[in-house]
């Protein structure tokens, strides 16, 4: 018989935890017709800051939301009633995109800074809120902390996305990995190549993503403190690619004959070059990020191996039998393309263990093999001087009966043998939650809270591991995700005060 | 590579299975402005007849509701204009509750009836609706084909209950099982007895089932063909009882002295049959359906053991050290209890394994062991005479990664040694999803299509075996209940015509 053991951390509810909090016993109450958010007189950001207005709007909603209606007669008693938001930041229009170099601490990163303040204010036994005096000191361990989602394998509508999104910064996840075409479809509407969604989407009209729709994606996850990073994987992971774009995709051959199958993208065309070069230059643009996700992995040889005309591009190249070099050729001039295209770019591990040479700022994505592979892998990419990010513990899509976040929480990007500078070339991980089972239905709820392990683990100091304080943490973020309108899955038998209003 | 490999079933996209089906090629337009379903002149149920009137409704709406508005001007040609529904049953009222005896043959169940048609019409290019003229004849292989839902380890709202109603009548399921209360929480609010949602619910106002929901649980099930079976789970998973109701739990010792915790229900004192007998004779008016599933599984000895009045009471009984003999002391007395309120009991398999004298008209519900141990129960339960249904292979709470509805669609309840007088005896089976880990954010995509699974196996034909077409029928009818506006999950990469327009 387990029944739920649910004690009060001394954290509250906080999640990520911060790097330093003192929560006294000292509390003040807030009432909804009177509380207000301003803007410090001292701040370097006011009221011409879209980014900093709308989050006053949001936080506003979430502490009063469910509560405005029943409290707050103007007569009632409130001890807090402003709350000031002071700024050091020198971009005083918050106009700019954040970035990875983006300043984080509680100071300048206004989405965050809120997040806490709303994650002190509870609610008490009459329905009223509380806050207590609290000194909090705050900055993230990793500067990378993202979740990706995979709107091929099946198409997530808009509003699933900017729902996700709205949850990731209520995690304080700062990067959305936006997976965003593969075999299965290609829904991304791209202005020069339009047959590529108009051939390659499930449906080319109901199931893509208009430029409009992905500048609105951007904008939200800006107004988020969110940074969007697409991928386009190639070679392989193209299929879709090629039912809008002749001669793209290698023709397979069944002995002498075409079998009439494609497999990756045929390497030995200049017009395959040509391709990218506009496709990526148009992405460049569309995506202000300034890094871009060239995929690279799980490319399978078996159809390179069967096209003459590849073997014979293979026997001038002196490649051998080693199709891993065809590959390697492949990347090193996509790599180049890019690199015109002034982005950087994340490309997953197998393009570096292939030996491709890199430029200096790539970021090596680990995603294979067991605990102690993915160590060995961090181990060799960093000693290699290469900064790199993880996600092999964090494969969300495979689940598991029982507490599996348990599990996610325990892993940490910086367990592996190594040097203090190697250990500084972890720039964080991402979880992922690849699309084969998972579409509007049913994603939300699986993706939360499990990925809140996550985030806390890429957030808060490496000794925040007490799984049990965890649990009761997490149990209280959970129920606040839920109460703010996101269906965020149990993490065990309990129940929140106010239950999910869908179904 | 995986990509979906996704055809057209000669049976188009009909789930569960009918009997027999003959779809010709011949279509005919149907149009939603012109559309009408009527009694037939010889029906015996007719506009007074509250069950099909609303079937008529709900039916119409399942069929032209995304097309209504864009479809259907007056001038449309349409080729079939009315649906004549002839209803041979002798209840013309249409007043009675559905029970394990009702006659679910076409001819008689206007709800599966209704789903059939409508599983028959389809969408062609231009978002027109058809049909093809068919020859159906259908009939259930199993008279109880349910589906548990546990409202005890996560309180679910009414909203949630009834929409995974709705979505059992899709699935031509015809038996909720409500496993309402058990340790964690009490949410059913009885009239006689209100202390025990008071004290047991996890909230006594938002968090309990009042006598009005219950009733509206029971109606809008009855509307649908399905039939509500509430279990009341004793001696064990009664913790939530003990909260609201004094001496009902036996207290455990540590050594001599009561150590403050209680075990199951207390089997040696009057006051504890007086209660039941109060208890079930309530739930016997609340509840219609002519069986209750009175539980009895998981007794844990620890706390009677050490109780020293128990000891004493297993001496003078001469049980000696044989606490399952105590058990069966208290189950049999249950029985004897619920068997005066006329209806007739489902209990779980440990009451039949220990040996507890049982009414023949008994229904034990195996759950326990891997295939071959839930075989061989269900070979020992029918070789007894007893009528039985399964649930072992069904725990769809326990989730893993990929495709899993394909085992649960490879069980078969009639699949053990048997004669075949022993075979008739398997009244069909159950799904089960336990709460731990699941509340109104994420049951009804856990559930469906995983549930679907289970409910062709119990009613289609027993050689209705082939998981490829059984994988492409599914596809379209998971699609189905989506556009019917369930988040049933996606089987595989693939999409939907119209997606789930929720988050």
């Amino acid at each position: 018989l387990l029944l739920p053991v649910f004690q009060a951390s001394k954290y509250s509810s906080l999640w990520p935890l911060p790097q330093k909090v003192q929560i006294s016993e000292i509390s003040f109450k807030l009432s909804g017709t009177s509380f207000k958010i301003v803007d410090a007189k001292e701040s370097s950001a006011g009221s011409s800051c879209s980014i900093l207005q709308s989050a006053y709007r949001r936080y506003y909603e979430y502490m009063f939301g469910s509560a405005k209606k029943q409290w707050g007669g103007k007569n009632r008693r409130a001890d807090l009633t402003e709350l000031h938001v002071w700024i050091t930041s020198p971009d005083s229009e918050c106009d700019a995109y954040p970035g990875v170099t983006s300043d984080e601490s509680c100071e300048s990163n206004y989405a965050s800074c809120l997040e806490t303040f709303s994650q002190l204010v509870y609610e008490d036994e009459y329905g009223a809120k509380n806050i207590n005096s609290s000194k909090i000191s705050d900055f993230p361990r990793f500067a990378h902390r993202g979740v990706l989602l995979d709107s091929s394998r099946h198409f997530l509508p808009i509003k699933v996305i900017l729902a996700n999104l709205e949850t990731m910064a209520m995690n304080k996840i700062n990067v959305f990995h936006w997976h965003i075409v593969d075999d299965q479809s290609f829904p991304y509407l791209s202005r020069t190549f339009p047959q590529l969604s108009q051939q390659g989407a499930y449906h080319p009209y109901t199931h893509v993503y208009t430029p409009a729709d992905v500048k609105m994606v951007i904008e939200f996850a800006r107004l988020r403190g969110i940074r969007v990073i697409p991928e386009f994987d190639t070679p392989g992971h193209t299929q879709s690619w090629g039912k809008g774009e002749t001669d793209l995709l290698t023709p397979c051959f069944s002995g002498s004959k075409p079998s009439g199958t494609f497999g990756p993208v045929n390497p030995i065309l200049n017009t395959t070059y040509d391709f990218m070069t506009q496709f990526f230059k148009e992405v460049s643009t569309v995506f202000p990020d300034t890094y871009v996700h060239l995929g690279g992995d799980e490319v399978d040889f078996t159809c390179w191996k069967s096209n003459p005309d590849i073997q014979k591009f293979m026997e001038q190249q002196q490649f051998g039998e080693d199709y891993s070099k065809l590959e390697s050729f492949y990347i090193q001039r996509l790599l180049d393309i890019v690199s015109t295209t002034q982005k950087g770019y994340l490309i997953w591990q197998e393009v570096f263990d292939n030996g491709v040479k890199l430029k200096a700022d790539t970021l090596i994505h680990v995603w294979k093999g067991n605990q102690q592979q993915y160590q060995n892998e961090m181990a060799n990419v960093t000693a290699s001087g290469y900064q790199t990010l993880l996600s092999t513990p964090w494969y969300l899509n495979r689940i598991s009966y029982g507490q599996d976040w348990q599990g996610f929480y325990k892993a940490d990007p910086q367990d592996f043998k190594g040097t203090d500078e190697q250990k500084k070339l972890v720039i964080g991980g991402e979880a992922c939650l690849w699309g084969e089972y998972v579409d509007a239905t049913n994603l939300t709820p699986r993706l939360w809270p499990r990925a809140s392990a996550v985030a806390e683990r890429l957030w808060s100091a490496s000794n925040v591991t007490d799984i049990d304080d965890a649990f009761n943490r997490l149990s209280l973020h959970r129920c606040r995700m839920v109460e703010r309108g996101i269906p965020a899955e149990p993490l065990f038998s309990s129940y929140c005060p106010h239950e999910y209003k869908g179904v």
